[in-house]
């Protein structure tokens, strides 16, 4: 019997690089294989009960019906009031405002609204590599633009954004706080992308997911530096990272009712958003008590302090500390190898599981991600087994 | 400021007839009108609780992290489980079945794996109005094939399905039990169909979300027919009728390995599958006692007792009897007006919500779709006003 074809548009997708190493760490499970992993941005963390028990309280209401496709009216107006109480951005919670499965549903939504066959997203590298397939799957085209590292900090220069684009660039993708480097976006950084943005009349795809978890540096929504970029935004955010409820699948978006609207028509299509009984435990999240949310940040922050102590003063990497976010990056340029090399190598010789800086693009290659999502001895072990690959050059 | 152009897919698509007529609805709802609604199918049904609990204890649990995004493992063994037990199909739960956000997620994936530009798509009418949008959003083309009504039946001619058939046709739906007509198909109306899907090497996709409401004739999985008609269908099933639990957003696909994969990665850049706790829930439906389902079935056979005797003997309408499902449809041929201005009318007049039969295909014309998802004073009322419209020809 012939197998069936599937699309020429699947075959440009691929699985994400978490997946791709997925498939090789079970693999050497299988054979007994004692691995740590410190590569998943999967908060640690169990979901604050108060959410929980939202939820739990729904589910026994009986609030187990159709939501309201645009997401129920209650999470709307907490998403609103959160935007405007967090980032200082007024949206409207009945035309501006779209509640996904996840920010990921929300990427795909607002690319899949956006582009036309051809159309081009600039994609600023090294970055999460779960962006490229979605503009692909729209029939979109990428073009990136390497940043690079000055004065121990991923960098990304305005004026090679502005070479980069042509006469289909149609979007900029902005991730701030930025995964994989850890850098957080200053105003006037914002401000010089921003001007490219409204004079090139782009829109600003803005991923915020990680606006929680910052060091000192404030994260700044983009979308909040002018009337004239906001109305060329869609903002991007989840519960997951900042409320530890990466499996409840649950995220928002805003933007100018239009582009709401066709993204609205997109999920209808194929998502008809989160469960009920989640989104009610979505407003106990932004409305309830936020030391749950301060707690989190001064977890990650004694371990990215424990990262950056245990990693320093080593022959073989230098690690940059990150601005937000939960993940380090490592300079692996001493080793002298491609940073897939030097993964593979900390895998099969040392057990211990990262992501190479070259899954993230070009830009990241002689870079490592390490995860600090997950602390305790997991994290104290890894750090040992990458401090004692890393003590001399190979 | 410049208004952000939207994709011209995103043209393409048009609202559900459910929502369209809701946002009609909700106007006089506003200006103070008591409306009746017969329109949507969403069971009254509570979700039973041994299913809640399920879902309540995977949150005590902690089940809050990432699932897998194939569906989790358990989940996939018990739908593998339920296939053999309900519709005499084997599937391998590592490589063959895929857990989605509801059906509608896997009608989504499955057109997207499926299609390139200009394939065709042939979908029987009248059918449920939201398979065009999906087919149009993967760039496929709708071709219509029109069923009639014979001996108070809506019937599909094998060889009308043949003569419709191009060079560029390569997926035929079939949904059964049959929304909105109640129809379900017969073993030899199955085989005859399924030998035009192997005969022209289709894609057979089999959206059987109504399965287990059925009134006398038993619903027949068509993939269940030959191993070659198995190899090339798609399986798409949903939590949400069965176990009343729409606003859980749950449903599973099954399929051959090659178009799994391809709807997975399709699946990965978009949602990630339902959240972790969900699936928990999933897996107590699934392997739970079944008297919950047979109540349901009973209390909807009461309800369509119901519809059939208020509505027999009326001169502007006659109503058919559904064989699965909760809708019956109503020929209002003597009413003169198109389905839609009867529909108008009736709520306009007489204050209750039905759906025009023209809302799913032209094949639809001169009926309307009556729901008894809902049951008690609300469809005893709805017919009493039905009832009280069609007594004369208008």
């Amino acid at each position: 019997m012939a197998a069936i074809d599937t699309s020429q548009r699947v075959q440009l997708l691929r699985p994400t690089a978490v997946n791709s190493i997925l498939a090789e760490v079970k693999q050497l499970q299988s054979q007994g294989r004692k691995l740590i992993s410190l590569m998943r941005g999967e908060p640690d963390f169990r979901t604050p009960p108060h959410i929980v028990e939202a939820a739990e309280r729904a589910l026994r209401n009986g609030r187990t019906g159709y939501p309201d496709n645009r997401g129920e009216p209650a999470l709307r107006e907490a998403v609103a009031e959160k935007l405007l109480r967090d980032n200082g951005l007024g949206y409207d919670p009945g035309r501006e405002i779209l509640i996904t499965t996840g920010a990921t549903f929300g990427i795909h939504a607002a690319f899949t609204a956006l582009l036309n066959p051809g159309d081009e997203v600039i994609l600023p590298e090294p970055v999460y590599d779960a962006y490229h397939s979605p503009v692909l799957l729209a029939g979109g085209a990428v073009r990136a633009v390497a940043a690079r590292i000055h004065k121990g900090r991923f960098t990304l220069d305005a004026a090679a954004i502005d070479a980069a684009c042509t006469e289909r660039t149609r979007v900029l993708l902005l991730n701030t706080p930025w995964n994989p480097t850890g850098t957080v976006f200053t105003a006037s950084e914002l401000a010089a992308i921003g001007e490219i943005v409204t004079r090139r009349n782009l829109v600003l795809v803005a991923d915020e997911i990680y606006e929680a978890i910052t060091y000192g540096a404030p994260h700044i929504s983009p979308a909040a530096l002018s009337p004239e970029l906001r109305a060329r935004t869609v903002v991007l955010n989840s519960f997951s990272k900042t409320y530890a409820m990466t499996g409840w699948r649950i995220g928002y978006c805003a933007a100018p009712a239009e582009v709401i609207q066709a993204m609205f028509l997109v999920l209808q299509q194929s998502s008809r958003g989160p469960a009920t009984f989640v989104q009610d435990a979505g407003v106990a999240a932004l409305r309830g008590p936020r030391d749950c949310v301060a707690a989190m940040r001064e977890e990650y922050a004694r371990r990215r302090r424990l990262v950056c102590e245990r990693l320093t003063g080593l022959a073989g990497c230098r690690v940059l500390a990150p601005e937000g976010g939960f993940f380090a990056m490592a300079d692996v340029t001493p080793q002298g190898q491609t940073s897939n090399e030097v993964r593979r190598r900390l895998l099969h010789e040392h057990g211990v599981v990262v992501i190479h800086g070259s899954a993230y693009g070009a830009a990241g290659e002689n870079t490592l991600r390490i995860s600090f999502a997950g602390g305790g001895e997991t994290l104290a072990q890894g750090l040992e087994r990458l401090r004692g690959a890393f003590e001399a050059i190979r």
